[in-house]
């Protein structure tokens, strides 16, 4: 019988591990094994630099950075498993947590198996991922290579346009490219897109295909509206089409909101399950750092340090 | 006109001050000069180690990593200025921020000044400050100096009692130093360090002394109801007489709680004046973590960024 397992290595995970670690609750971590389709470490690990961390002035390696959190998770007791979690029974508990054909029993619980950045899924993007497209403006807008250049942006949503009006602080120009022929925004942040002079909207686009040498340098635009393909030079491309939440091995025994996030009770990490705690990404779909992840992990670990009393 | 002012330069202060500057807001920083008794970086620059914030698997000197955010800062963006505000006036917008015979107008406010512990005030508390005198034992708790030695923890209150409890994970036998006969804890909580057989509770006594050789080693007790001293080696003090937030000048301008903190929007960092937000433990009586206030002021700083539009 576990006092607490974690599922998830992102920032979340790991910090509330280093709590939990030197509060000896001796938690287990199954950081998974390429779960959602990306390393152990979280979405930190496609990224190349991460310049808004605190601590690391000259920025950090996203891989690095987890390394580290990795490496001080075990210095604090944390035994990790490099193993995906199929699935959990928390119809009573303890828990029932379901890795291969192992069970584990647990009496607590923290969930921080984050959220994944839906791609496209088009020619180059695996090739030019980091390399000129990216899931997020906010970490890698400020970026050198994307200063004064021209830049993309695929999504029609609130934060499609958040993301346009941010990257205009550093690009030369911004275009939108929209499905349709209207956004899906609310219509103040539409106002905000037609307000600004950089922005250009191209409606009734596609992006087709990711061009480049080492990075990106254009790409294949295809106008949906009257059926064909043209070449547009960019330095940049940015996915704004949203993220899923890893929540599907819960199997609906959590509350989640209607885009799949876990709902906790506000200020605290509780789910509504008592003994089930969620941190980072998977249960914020608002701020969504590495840093604000981290503050959560701590406080599910401190949650479940009380819960555990 | 300033777009964002931020007052405080701890954990929660830089992480605002680093996303804001990367977000072109070119926020000014007052970090303070010996603000409420502490150098700029706050609370983390008394404490020796810090071995809980993720990023750094052996630790980090706490001032050492104040530098780096501070570093962080610069690099971002933030203009730093090491004056201490005097006083604010929030009744209109923009606001005024006072500093010496200068104003400054602001279109924006991030409060993340910060709390201080309580000290005893007395002798040779100065001298094993961080030498065997910590104000946090999840924070200082773990660390090897304290292994399996006798440890005393000052107060009557629930946080005592869960400090107490915590720190003898560690500790070879906990003292309590309780100043009246009778906790002011809550029911459950008293039951905690009742059951807890490391524990044992001085009941009418007070720290007069703390004394040692280059770390703490005994302690002066005052036996209140017989009225005499007593020498107690114990290896590590703790203080758990509660902490002051520093809110004092915003002088009742923004809704603060009974204890002085500063009231936020659960979920945000909003107060109780729209356009002034606050981070870190000025607002945060629960949590006090390093990780955690970095979190809010990174929530903040992306807060004011959509206010500003």
């Amino acid at each position: 019988m576990e006092n607490l397992i974690i599922i998830g290595s992102g920032p979340a995970g790991h910090t509330a591990g280093i709590y939990a670690g030197r509060a000896m609750l001796a938690p287990i971590m199954f950081e998974g094994n390429m779960a959602g389709g990306v390393s152990a470490g979280g979405q930190l690990t496609t990224t190349n630099e991460v310049e808004n961390f605190p601590g690391f002035p000259n920025g950090i390696n996203g891989t690095e950075l987890m390394e580290k959190m990795r490496e001080q998770s075990l210095n604090s007791g944390v035994k990790i498993e490099t193993k995906t979690v199929d699935k959990v029974d928390l119809s009573s508990s303890p828990f029932a947590v379901y890795v291969g054909d192992d069970v584990y029993k647990t009496k607590s619980l923290i969930i921080s198996t984050g959220a994944i950045a839906k791609r496209l899924g088009i020619k180059g993007e695996s090739e030019f991922w980091q390399k000129g497209i990216s899931a997020c403006a906010i970490c890698d807008g400020a970026l050198p290579i994307f200063r004064n250049k021209v830049l993309g942006v695929v999504g029609g949503g609130d934060s499609a346009i958040e993301e346009a009006d941010h990257l205009s602080k550093y690009a030369s120009k911004v275009y939108m490219f929209v499905r349709r022929d209207e956004f899906r925004a609310s219509k103040v942040m539409q106002q905000r897109a037609f307000d600004n002079e950089k922005i250009e909207i191209l409606w009734n686009t596609e992006i087709k295909e990711a061009k480049g040498e080492n990075v990106i340098k254009s790409v294949v635009v295809y106008d949906n509206k009257n059926d064909r393909d043209y070449d547009l030079e960019i330095g940049g491309l940015f996915y704004a089409i949203g993220h899923t939440p890893n929540t599907k091995f819960l199997d609906g025994q959590i509350e989640l909101d209607q885009d799949g996030y876990i709902i906790t009770k506000s200020g605290t990490t509780q789910t509504s399950v008592p003994g089930v705690f969620a941190a980072g990404d998977v249960q914020d779909k608002k701020f969504r750092q590495a840093i604000t992840s981290a503050g959560t992990g701590c406080m599910a670990s401190m949650e479940v340090e009380k819960y555990l009393k």
